[in-house]
């Protein structure tokens, strides 16, 4: 089908699956950028839904994607970015996983930047960490910032996002470890991580006393004295490669 | 003394500041946004030049520094953020370095993203690399973005611009290796990091040919099997600390 308005119906669709996390939590879709994540989400089996592009994609679509061949003007109001690459596309949002296992997962908590959430994601793909919790006011997993950020983990990366009481509900046996500051937190390096769960706060105010609540203690990465805290992604991913290195 | 007017020639120099690294660059001067960078600034000794001010920051200014008081449009005027809080100031560049020691450095190849440029100048800190040595096409320093992203680290952490020949030059007999996706890199975990330079490069494309030939070897970050990469400065602020955690 060829999409030749700016005001095509399925052009206003992808717009406001790029603007409203409410948006997408209703259509349960969400929108991407680009042949670089095209091929990741073809790759790693996504639910793609519907392609719009100006020359048609190398990758190979899965036969239910539908495919609108747009022009340049067209994509650009479709897409999330200033300047777009030549496709954009929707995929449909998993189905929220049931009560998971939470050994070795990832837990945030408040972390309000996209460019954080998803480069948790992708170190979690990378490192091996099999579930990123979002509890709390998270930035959402499947905004446009997110999604770029992650480079394509949002594909196969296992999310799942809680109340704090869920949370508790759901840890069961699992040690659960808040990463802070604290000078009595225990050494990261000592701390024996392979069955554990370790959270992640705020990017400035850190954990709430309802998290640390959860705690079965607070873990520390050790720093020179001058200098006081680290970007929360970078915090997040130190943790998973701590585990994944032993 | 106060300024009234978004047209203030003062107001004109923080805008440029903050939007062209070239007049940056000529004015030897960079601009900083908030209290917080404010506190750090002064704890660290940066050579503050300028402060617009709604209301007198409670931080105590060095004498050398003037006092603006503005109103609340000529701070949204003066300001590279759109919402900014209650101060905005001008600190001067350090003086470049003589040839420095390489020992311990964490480099930087054609780094584009401010933010990684930022993020990785405030893990240095956290992780005592000495130095922070950015080569080829990186963004800028004491652009906005970085500056905020570094929160703080600006102002403490010591950074080297140079060429691939004055690197070359510099090297001496500090053992350089590049952070590489290549199977046949040596294991980070098991590469003496004590003296030795790691160097970063591009989000995309990683480092160059031209790059890689000063490097003694290439080390990798191991990942899971269905991972190609960390973020950027992920992965200088993996290096850093695999140095510092020993």
């Amino acid at each position: 089908m060829e999409i030749t308005s700016r005001k095509n119906p399925r052009v206003t669709h992808f717009k406001k699956l790029a603007a409203s996390a409410e948006y997408r939590r209703a259509s349960g879709e969400y929108v991407c950028d680009g042949e670089k994540l095209l091929r990741e989400a073809v790759q790693w089996g996504a639910d793609i839904r519907e392609v719009m592009a100006v020359t048609p994609p190398e990758a190979t679509l899965p036969a239910s994607a539908v495919l609108h061949t747009v022009t340049r003007e067209v994509l650009e109001a479709a897409s999330p970015l200033k300047t777009p690459q030549d496709v954009v596309f929707t995929v449909g949002i998993p189905p929220r996983e049931p009560v998971p296992d939470l050994r070795g997962a990832i837990i945030l908590e408040n972390l309000q930047d996209p460019g954080n959430v998803g480069t948790v994601l992708r170190s979690a793909g990378a490192f091996e960490a099999p579930l990123v919790v979002l509890i709390g006011e998270c930035a959402d997993v499947y905004g446009p910032k997110t999604v770029r950020a992650s480079m394509g983990a949002v594909f196969r990366q296992r999310v799942a996002v809680m109340t704090h009481a869920e949370l508790a509900a759901a840890l069961g046996g699992v040690p659960l470890y808040g990463a802070a500051l604290r000078r009595d937190a225990r050494d990261i390096r000592s701390v024996d991580l392979s069955r554990a769960a370790v959270a992640i706060g705020n990017e400035g105010a850190g954990l709430t006393p309802e998290l640390l609540a959860l705690c079965a203690g607070t873990v520390i990465i050790p720093m020179g004295p001058r200098c006081e805290s680290l970007n929360a992604s970078v915090a997040a991913s130190l943790c998973m490669w701590e585990r994944f290195r032993r």
